[in-house]
């Protein structure tokens, strides 16, 4: 049997940097996956030349799609779905809905995408809300899964409960963890605390032998490996996301302002300063993956807007082994199965 | 005019090293201090004997009150409230109410101390729910408070705005910032995005002339110095908190391990590691300071459960701050004036 060719359709405007970074990101991809095929979706006229100037005008795994509009990072996401519709994110995302391509990879405003994806792609059944999910480092080397970052503010226990269930299977399927430890996210361990959403959650999920559930989790233990999936609402997820921003520049700048002090780190600081870089964004979360919105009838994977080469190529990394591994279709199956049990 | 001494009473059993820690804090506080007494509560059997081998029996700058209990890290607060009556943090606490002492300071199990404090002192007149608040550290220099770290959660509109006086009180009053800048934390600067609450809660700080109030703030600028005051339901705030703990461990975890792996820096390690540990300390917002449980009728001022005796002196030096500054007779004044200017 032949294997099987992929075909992913690139938001090329997005982002802060727009095709200066996802040009390069889609020669780099192409030449890593001999069987994958990009539709780059954007202002044609800007994006050909580009290519004809790496040589590379009429490269076979690479198509165009033209968009004449772009969802800039300051449109309100109900203006972008209004007005928006020939935009390059809206042109990709409906290349995934008319099954043309089998992805999309944006790094565009998110609020945008989420609003956008949401309307054009529908939810898969058994999902009531879509979840932003991203793989996270840990101590331990193997990644955390944490959702919901952003998508869905105020849920209730059903679709903490779907999250959960989604990434265990995003756990499962993405990175190869059998039977993945779920924790909530809550502010103690103790069985008292906590919203009651999340107590009705923790007992749903707890009654479920589908999932490995673990049980609570506080903030502190988010990076430690104790779990590998970790559920809250969109709300908290995302403040937990942007603070770790928060704290990794206020370490580097401390750490920036010991080596101007110290006479001894003042002398090394050609050595530390790089390390301090690499590091830096190495634990920089939001930088660190793209983030997948999940619970959708097609894959849409979202990279960081200050995306730079790097973190698209690697958001193009991650939709490959959504396709590859059929997440929408096995995170259905997953959920009719739990359904099933229940009931 | 002679100037007034101060009484504070300590939990001395409180925290992962108990006396071990609050016994030299409390010999240094009153050293640092000539007009501070202490009143130090807990088993007297064991407290005294520390005193009398370090020759200070008789220091006349402290007193003892009994307690033959202890709340342990482990106790529910419900259990705590109800069994623990004769526990040294039962004893500060009523010392407060009893008005012997003008605040108390404790180390121990925080939730059980929200509980005790609520039940004990009960709320100021205009204060809903009590908010437990610290001051944490920024790029800048100047430190940001932030409420409600774990006080309560589920808070409403009007709760939200009184911790926003009470933040702004605390910052004028405590670290003398004149007409701190006053921020809601959000997940998107967008006027649309959030909780109903957080919007009705916007609206009704940007109709306050009385308050500072510049909008909604993200996460990753929770440290950058935007605001002086930041304010979030106490489930959104602890999260937030622990999640800095948990990320300075991961950017630490990964400097020890470059530490390891690049041969210039493992030279240099003996120089650097003290830099981390230090800035490990420094930026870690759970140990940077005492948390202050605000809006009650007297001051209770908690440090972290693994204080240090520096951690703990730190929190009587906040604690006496605050008696000089009368921060309750402060909030209350300026809540009534709020609430005179809305009606």
């Amino acid at each position: 049997m032949q294997p099987e060719r992929l075909k992913i359709a690139l938001d090329m405007m997005g982002g802060d940097h727009g095709p200066l970074s996802t040009i390069p990101a889609a020669l780099a991809a192409v030449e890593e996956f001999p069987l994958l095929d990009l539709v780059l979706c954007g202002d044609t006229d800007l994006l050909q030349p580009y290519l004809a100037d790496a040589g590379l005008a009429d490269h076979p795994q690479i198509s165009f799609k033209h968009a004449s509009q772009q969802v800039l990072m300051t449109d309100r996401p109900s203006v972008a779905l209004r007005n928006k519709r020939d935009s390059s994110m809206r042109v990709a995302l409906d290349l995934v809905d008319k099954q043309q391509v089998q992805a999309c990879v944006s790094a565009g405003n998110t609020g945008a995408l989420i609003a956008m994806a949401h309307f054009v792609l529908k939810m898969l059944g058994g999902v009531e809300r879509p979840a932003l999910i991203s793989a996270l480092p840990t101590t331990v080397g193997s990644p955390v899964f944490m959702l919901d970052l952003g998508a869905t503010v105020n849920c209730d226990s059903d679709t903490l409960f779907q999250f959960a269930v989604m990434g265990a299977v995003m756990a499962e399927e993405v990175e190869g963890i059998h039977r993945p430890k779920v924790a909530l996210l809550n502010m103690g361990e103790e069985e008292i605390k906590g919203s009651d959403q999340i107590k009705r959650t923790s007992l749903m999920l707890s009654e479920c032998a589908d999932i490995n559930y673990i049980g609570y989790i506080e903030g502190n233990d988010i990076f430690s490996g104790k779990a590998d999936v970790i559920v809250c609402d969109g709300f908290v997820g995302n403040v937990a996301l942007k603070t770790c921003e928060g704290v990794a520049k206020l370490i580097m700048k401390r750490f920036e302002q010991a080596l101007k002090n110290s006479m001894s780190a003042h002398l090394f600081g050609w050595m530390i300063k790089p390390l301090l870089k690499s590091i830096g964004s190495g634990v920089n979360p939001d930088h660190y993956n793209g983030a997948s919105l999940i619970g959708l009838r097609g894959i849409v994977v979202k990279s960081h807007g200050n995306a730079t080469k790097e973190a698209f190529l690697s958001a193009i990394r991650q939709a490959v082994r959504e396709v590859e591994r059929q997440v929408p279709a096995k995170i259905k199956d997953r959920l009719e199965h739990v359904l099933i049990d229940k009931a």
